[in-house]
């Protein structure tokens, strides 16, 4: 397939390059044009030709932190304190939940990114293969990692997944990682930093989400959760650690030298009371910061647009500066920096030889203008309704409110109702039966 | 025009009321049945049936506090601190706004209100009568309140607004306000709290944004805003306060006492670092809370679905307990509180005899999904993308993504940013001349 965007304006996200007025070429999977209107057009085959109107082209938002298969726990467990939320609803229904109702629900998860202008995603979740199938077969970029601990994931099996996941499919690919320190032995992190070290891999997991995780840790290894993986040679080959909200000083410094992604996840922490992440000490620091929306069971939507004004928005409340970490930092974390952290540096900005994951805005709306500042716009104002299409790997798989997949979305949904009922009718401990109002 | 909503879910609003299947029926500006599909239908000459498709029919969002020219600065002064954004951006460009360029922004804002389901807007800003102008025109429901100010509103001036907004448009209504405390003279004051007890009005101010305002109100009276401001007699008839973000005990129980409403907006206090309004502890006094916008030079877009998720959010984020504020709470405070607080009894709930003032949610999407509890999913996580239909006094104004006015969007668009090249044009003192990136 060729495909030419035309009368767009361009958001390349290259370092200081402004909004260009212009064109982008699309053959196969990949850029070959990014720039100004070509006087000498050449005489290309096009299969199709795209009037973008004025509109914003920009590379697809990298969500660098999800657990898609947790669409099912949807408005299943809000408005209760962390522990019951947890204890009483997450953990009973996951320790039910098939590789199979994974891939559906996972499926869910995916019609959704498409409508926010997502274009890759970082799941960490409970069956790597059935998510990696649903992501295939829909088109969906996406980058796997381990859930280690004690109870369900062990380094073995996590290799196995790092060798099948990585290399056959474009859109695929596994990075080790396990879920947290407080769900793991020493032992078995210590499993975990030989696997990484023999295999010169990063390292993904779930880091000081709460002040109680950092003071289980403190008291049971006398360290912070960062300053003791670090001690445990973890981030040798850097990666990334999820949250964030409680880091120490030291422990900044430590990912900054070891080249350890920050991936923030601003609606999950406020809606579970986790706290807020200092973003701009961050930045200070030099440290790599990525976006992502957690699951759907903590935050509950998967839009992008939520995520970043609320990056900036927490940034200003906590530092009480109107100023701190401005719009077009936003734009890079959600872009360039998420594929930076997820290890995806083809999909990073729009240009000539680049993966064509990119999105176009609709400009043409109210919450887009006046057009003071297109950028600021995007941030400040913008939202999954100005998503016109979204194209994956050189496909698109949404435009103008449709979604040009295999499989009809109602399908989708049904299938999902269909296995909530199951999940009702069986003797799951707290079921689904939270009668809506 | 007679209109048959059938197939619908419902969710009136009504205390304790649960989500109904059934219909609503529409003659004129009215809803005249709302219930069960009603099996002797009466041989209506319906002029439009409607299938929702299962989909969900409530009351329209009230944006209980906005200042919609403020669309001209949208994206103009952000990222700044907050008094170089308020004195060397917002003040020198409002001091050269004129009614007509207000009525052309004031319209701009009223397309994206429909896009997000807000049916009524409450707008505090410099010339009511322009707004009140645009409002009608688009079919628009507004309550205006006054701005009176040392500078540019005095109370004559409301005096006049208040006798000829009042009684001759159904959607259009005035009552007394003034800017702020800080803004306006002790003397002007109690001229304020003259004309209300005159008048038996209710009267609504900003109050206690920030800390530096009560700190300065503390310095100028002893007391604080809300203190001060009923030591001279200014709440003997209700109204609201906007912000209310540093409110202490005893200011609520002044207001729950002479029924008060709190108007909170989230996004501008995170975006102008303001602070968190402390929503338990105003519901736990048993203040009416409403929800307003704000103006988009401070939010920047006009998105209630955003704003309920901030109020839940930052309510338990800031209480540390991930069960405050529910979401049937906020949905209450974005609909029944927010029409008390504009004084709109008639368009509070979806019931016989109430303006038909609905929107239609589309559940069908894959962020409403799966059904496990259509309130929480619409507060969690629904977006402007799931409003299918916006109705006012009856007449359908927003319907899948079509603006059903008599004005082309795109002439609104053009006429905004026309307005601004002139002003670029002109010696504003820090002119719109921030570069796009």
């Amino acid at each position: 397939m060729r495909i030419r965007f035309f009368n767009a304006r361009i958001l390349t996200m290259e370092t200081n390059r402004p909004i260009i007025q212009g064109e982008v070429w699309v053959e196969q999977e990949k850029i070959v044009y990014v720039g100004e209107k070509n006087k000498e057009q050449p005489t290309l085959c096009w299969d199709e030709e795209i009037d973008c109107d004025g509109n914003l082209l920009m590379p697809g938002f990298k969500n660098a932190h999800t657990h898609s298969g947790m669409t099912l726990l949807r408005s299943y467990a809000d408005d209760l304190p962390l522990q019951a939320w947890l204890n009483e609803r997450v953990f009973p229904i996951e320790a039910k939940m098939s590789s199979e109702d994974i891939y559906h629900f996972t499926k869910l998860a995916v019609l959704e990114y498409l409508t926010s202008g997502i274009t890759s995603i970082f799941d960490m979740y409970l069956t790597p293969e059935s998510i990696a199938r649903a992501c295939s077969e829909m088109g969906m970029r996406c980058v796997l990692t381990g859930a280690v601990n004690n109870f369900s994931q062990s380094v073995e099996l996590m290799g196995r997944w790092w060798e099948k996941l990585n290399g056959n499919d474009p859109l695929i690919s596994f990075l080790p990682g396990f879920h947290a320190e407080y769900t793991c032995s020493r032992e078995l992190m210590e499993q975990i930093a030989a696997f990484i070290s023999e295999r010169k891999q990063p390292v993904y997991v779930h880091l000081s989400e709460t002040q109680a995780e950092v003071k289980g840790c403190l008291e049971r290894w006398g360290m912070t959760p960062g300053c003791f993986l670090d001690s445990l040679g973890m981030f040798e080959y850097g990666g990334g650690i999820y949250h964030g909200v409680w880091l120490t000083e030291q422990e900044m410094d430590i990912f900054q030298e070891k080249r350890v992604s920050v991936i923030t996840n601003p609606a999950s922490n406020l809606k579970l009371a986790s706290g807020i992440a200092p973003i701009s000490q961050f930045l200070k620091k030099g440290l790599n910061v990525a976006i992502g929306t957690d699951g759907p069971a903590s935050n509950n939507c998967l839009d992008m647009f939520r995520e970043m004004f609320l990056v900036t928005g927490l940034a200003k409340l906590s530092t009480g500066d109107a100023s701190a970490v401005d719009a077009m930092e936003v734009l890079k974390m959600a872009t360039v920096n998420g594929a930076y952290a997820m290890r995806l540096p083809q999909v990073d900005v729009l240009a000539k030889g680049k993966l064509a994951d990119l999105i176009l805005l609709d400009l043409h709306m109210p919450n887009m203008q006046p057009m003071n500042h297109i950028a600021k716009n995007v941030v400040y104002s913008g939202s999954k309704l100005n998503v016109k299409l979204t194209m994956i790997h050189g496909r698109i798989l949404y435009r103008n409110g449709r979604f040009l997949i295999s499989e009809e979305p109602e399908a989708i949904y049904e299938k999902a109702n269909e296995i909530i009922q199951e999940y009702r009718n069986c003797s799951v401990p707290s079921p689904l039966r939270c009668k809506n109002p």
